[in-house]
């Protein structure tokens, strides 16, 4: 009899609760019923994107709203940055280039967070650029960028940040109004503890002006047909409506648990993993600015990270995943997020020490989970 | 954001396969559809009880069972001896009582297994004695009796065992036709994965043959009429239909698991929770024969039961008991059978170990847990 265990970095666990309110009969999507659901999730996400503008739903995986950020605000031959952190820095400026914008990727080392004074430099060395593109949480390395900073290079201008808050949103404070986000985008597979296939996305005033000139191809992607929609509590076109239900139950069980509350539950599952990776005698990828949403670790010598996925997931039923592109085989990444508690968490560790054991990693069976434990207790409950 | 865990000896967690089975839309008892469902159960029971006899489904809690395995076999006025090591034994002496029989209750210190040399020595003086009673594991203290060497002392006479099985049967070696068992009885709510409100009881030739002259009072419990109607693929009265759905997906589980392996899986959780009692440096109720249903552990000076219970559910969501009548406030029981995993186990050690620290008993955080991950790597997967 084996169980089975989801802590890998997106998706997540779905609670008992949210699946069985996606469990009710389907309802028509142009019906009173609908768009009672419709309000409560626009209030909802409202909340949680600390935002007073509009929050569109759009029935697409967070690559879509990554998309719809650049269409509906930026035209072709428009010079843009793209900080490129890792796969996800990588994808957003491919999405950019590929709607033929001019593109200044600017890289920094994976595992590393990006330098705002860097950005800074650059946007005055490059006053043509319209919009610098940054993740919130890099998921490929579990790097943390500094957000709040990096708003402040672009405040003053006209130049728009644009935030994938994909895998940090619900999980750190990321108040949009409040710090001048000027777009922020996320996925229902996260924090919002849902099943993917749901996507949002919010645009400043400041946005919305952009929006009137862009002239980037949109169809699907149209945010100012959706927000027309959404203000008359519709959409644009068919919603993920089972998807939108469980929202409305996922924000419910978010709103009771408060954002303080949530923010510290994540930093302390962090915390308690990080203390384990200490334990263990392992280092993080991102020593310096490790994300609450995942923790990505380094593979001690002679241990490959994809046997080590793939172990884990074989002997003991827990899913994690290992590196992308340059880091594979070379990391394995712990996700403690969304409906992710303690107990969760211990689970994980206690199954990647066993792997570590029988991969004959150098660590004494119990020494990380204690370490995790110890700060569980301190910190928790 | 909190998950509540059910880590009691009973009832156990349903696995989802379970509930979701047991939410399919009802279907009449009268029909060909039921009649097959019936058909599998009865299969698949008498396969986990070892016996070619008809195990007989009743809609009732556990003890309805018991009251059935004495009112079948005997007659008002006749003697036997009812094992009363813990709050089980007692019940079943009650139940006797009640129906009018001469009860010879031999009592065996709460925490202690009887031992059959004693048995023996008392059926020698009381020839007029037709029936024993004991349970397999004793709920209450912890303890697991020595069922087979039990049975040598009625084998060869016309003497009944009697063995109430329901925290036993599916966790550790019950053959009932081998080993001679006249009387077995078993509820749904421990090993069988099912929430309660479905008891078994199956009776070998020998206790079918005292049936034919047994006087007690039966109507709901009139097991031969049971056995008629269960020949059919029916019940005698409407019968817990879901329940009986749910365990048929239980069964199935159960087969691919293999008997062998579920009685592994107990013995292994077992002594990984026997090993953390023991980093702890606590005591067991039942040193000499501890079950491996469930551990009952004396609580440490200083620390009252009734408070450890209520703090591990109120301040961790995990659901453990305590003691009973003589032993409230003095032991705590945890449990870890049926749809229980190595997992389950280290966030029931997790949390008990935090909620000693929290009462202040003189513990290392993480020493526990890391004896038990020690037991399990080893033993286990």
């Amino acid at each position: 009899m084996k169980k089975y265990y989801l802590a890998a970095p997106g998706p997540t666990p779905v609670p008992e609760m949210v699946l069985l309110e996606m469990a009710k009969p389907i309802i028509h999507h142009r019906t009173k019923t609908f768009e009672k659901v419709m309000a409560q999730a626009r209030e909802g996400l409202k909340w949680i994107f600390q935002t007073k503008e509009e929050v569109l739903m759009l029935a697409s995986a967070g690559s879509g709203a990554m998309e719809a950020a650049l269409a509906n605000t930026l035209s072709p031959g428009d010079t843009i940055v793209a900080i490129r952190s890792g796969k996800f820095g990588e994808r957003w400026s491919e999405i950019a280039k590929g709607l033929g914008l001019r593109v200044i990727d600017f890289d920094v080392e994976w595992g590393k967070a990006v330098n705002p004074k860097d950005i800074r430099g650059l946007l005055e060395r490059h006053p043509e650029v319209k919009a610098v593109l940054c993740q919130a949480c890099e998921t490929s390395t579990g790097v943390i960028h500094p957000v709040e900073e990096l708003v402040k290079t672009t405040r003053a201008s006209d130049v728009l940040m644009m935030v994938d808050a994909i895998t940090a949103l619900g999980i750190v404070d990321l108040p949009m109004d409040k710090w001048s986000i000027d777009v922020m985008v996320t996925g229902s597979q996260k924090a919002f503890m849902l099943p993917p296939g749901l996507s949002m996305i919010a645009l400043s005033p400041k946005a919305w002006e952009a929006n009137a000139s862009a002239k980037c191809t949109r169809y699907y992607f149209d945010l100012k047909k959706e927000l027309e929609a959404h203000k008359k509590n519709q959409t644009n076109f068919t919603p993920a409506i089972s998807l939108i239900q469980g929202l409305n139950k996922s924000l419910e069980m978010m709103k009771e648990e408060t954002l303080e509350g949530i923010f510290t539950r994540h930093a302390r599952l962090a915390a308690a993993t990080q203390a384990a990776v200490k334990a263990w005698g392992l280092e993080l990828l991102a020593p310096e600015a490790p994300s609450n949403s995942l923790t990505a670790v380094r593979c001690p010598s002679g241990v490959d990270g994809e046997k080590l996925v793939q172990h884990m997931q074989d002997k003991y039923g827990v899913t994690i995943i290992g590196g992308q592109d340059k880091l594979k085989g070379k990391i394995f990444r712990l996700g403690h997020m969304g409906y992710c508690g303690d107990f969760d968490v211990i689970t994980m560790l206690s199954a990647t020490e066993m792997t570590l054991k029988d991969l004959d990693a150098k660590i004494e069976l119990g020494r990380g989970v204690a370490a995790a434990l110890q700060v569980l207790h301190q910190g928790g409950f």
